[in-house]
């Protein structure tokens, strides 16, 4: 097999764990560190203990603190990068790939200032030859299980079929198995939404509300996501696959899911700013509540646990009546409460 | 509030929550246990150790062993019976119900024989008044949570719109919330067929294969039960519901699963038999698997999981290879997967 030049840029858990996947399966890689010391840790010692501790890298998992060392002569840029980040970090790599790159993203999010899809955010910063190939890597994949070889499944998505093809070639193995997807819209928008019900699935466990109750968080919560996402073109099929139940399931009823403890430190009297603090690491799910409450609006669907959880974290909402609220809803027929009209 | 006559026939964990739930509610219930030293207990010291233990029943919950006792008079039956046992004991209930009795059921399964629904089987063994109005309830709940007030939602649905709401009406209070849906055959095959997923998930946890494999095997599994169900004219919305991919999500995920149990112990190189005598009670999902293995050949539908498990449980395949040769499907594409073809 001939070994293909690639690059990571993040090394949280999920970048430094995708960035093993890909030197395991013997391409070359290098990953991109903001932090140089978190760089020299990964060269000099082969982990990463912050965001993986206790995990050993493959030692030809190579890092780096500059963006231009990371990105030049790389035909596959994959961006595991905070939403919040991607813009900045697009216009740093632009001037360094090659016009034939593929540029696949990891993040699940909007970009909160223009309420825009991350896709849409790279599409806009990168060279125009570049701006067609960028594809969307989304599904339920912890990081932590990935890289102890836990069988896990991914999508890809781009709207270049060939694109999203060289994606999965080169990350494709026997425990990690990816798989192509026709819905980049889609794709993005579950990945993002289900970190909002995340976080409201910690609160629920947090306040002792059960297995019960989170089966129908979950259940509401899936809804909300595919009537969001329909109204923005999204496929609804998507939703019915992994990236959209398969992670919604794996990030709501997993001990390693980032935003179901945010939730949970939430549920036991946190603050927003103390949650976070204690996190000591970015949750994706609270500014993913904030877009999807304006996205909402915008395109009038109902996405009632969305409200509540916006209520919670940015108007002092006390959980449990959040929860409570939700439960009381007054709804009677299941079918009429999925298929809301438009407000 | 009148109280109403009703009665639950099957004092397992689910009938003994839902005559809490009627009694609670103010109804007048009558439960039938099919042992008299399990309608004793219940009648002297409002408890059922065996499959409830722990929980204090509410002392108007009153116990007979006389199914003719329990329905006599009723206005509305539920019945809570293992799916292989529901055919008998409709034919003893028939004599004894009034005219304009509701007969509804939580039973999750199909009869093996025959291959047919609950409520088929109940049509055809009840006066014809009374087949006109069967409904079942379904949906995330796990008797344990339900009879500590858990929040939980479930629906209840029935060709007789009237016969739903009778239901809902009676059994519906703030913690538990009861829908109405217009989809019988959706949600018994959604409720039947989970529990061969959750016997999967078992299997998965206890080989030790985490999370991530996990969400694929309930996406997956949820794929598989709304091809069958769509075959059999089931409407595809259903399974995004409560009773499918909430009750798959709560039966996959809780300690408070049986199914799951059930899986788990096979894991562990238990023997089927082994399996079911250390569980010492019904297990649905062992029969669901030889139910569905035959639907799918009759309706031409690949469902690659109930194909698995039916190995491991009747031909003595290994798990651990089960789960692997799940994982190595060659597929390609996740929507091609999703929307197989018939065979």
């Amino acid at each position: 097999m001939i070994s293909r030049k690639t690059a990571v840029l993040g090394a949280g858990s999920w970048g430094t764990a995708l960035a093993s996947v890909l030197a395991e399966n013997g391409q070359d890689v290098m990953l991109w560190a903001r932090r140089e010391d978190a760089a020299k840790e990964i060269n000099h010692h082969h982990t990463n203990a912050k965001y993986l501790p206790g995990a050993q890298l493959p030692s030809n998992v190579r890092a780096t603190s500059s963006i231009a060392e990371a990105v030049s002569g790389r035909e596959f840029v994959l961006m595991v990068v905070p939403s919040q980040s991607v813009r900045a970090v697009a216009k740093e790599v632009a001037p360094h790939l090659v016009d034939d790159a593929v540029v696949a993203h990891a993040s699940k999010g909007f970009e909160l200032t223009s309420l825009k899809r991350i896709s849409e955010v790279l599409k806009e910063e990168l060279p125009t030859t570049v701006a067609k190939r960028v594809a969307v890597l989304s599904g339920p994949s912890h990081a932590e299980e990935v890289i102890c070889h836990s069988p896990t499944t991914v999508v890809v998505a781009s709207e270049n079929p060939e694109a999203a093809e060289r994606t999965q070639a080169l990350l494709n193995n026997s425990t990690f198995r990816v798989y192509t997807h026709p819905d980049v819209i889609g794709v993005e928008i579950g990945g993002s939404l289900k970190n909002i019900i995340a976080l409201g699935a910690g609160l629920s466990d947090g306040l002792g509300f059960g297995d019960n109750a989170k089966a129908a968080l979950i259940t509401r919560g899936l809804a909300e996501m595919a009537r969001l996402g329909m109204a923005m073109h999204a496929k609804p099929m998507t939703f019915a696959g992994l990236s959209g139940v398969g992670d919604l399931v794996a990030t709501c009823t997993s001990k390693h899911s980032r935003n179901w403890r945010a939730g949970h430190l939430l549920s036991q009297g946190c603050s927003l700013d103390e949650m976070l603090s204690k996190m000591g690491m970015v949750v994706e799910g609270v500014k993913t509540t904030q877009a999807a409450y304006q996205l909402a609006k915008q395109y009038r669907v109902e996405m009632p646990i969305t409200e509540e959880l916006n209520k919670v974290l940015f108007a002092n909402k006390d959980p449990r009546q959040a929860v409570e609220d939700l439960m009381a809803r007054n709804m009677t027929d299941e079918m009429e409460a999925m298929i809301q009209p438009k407000r």
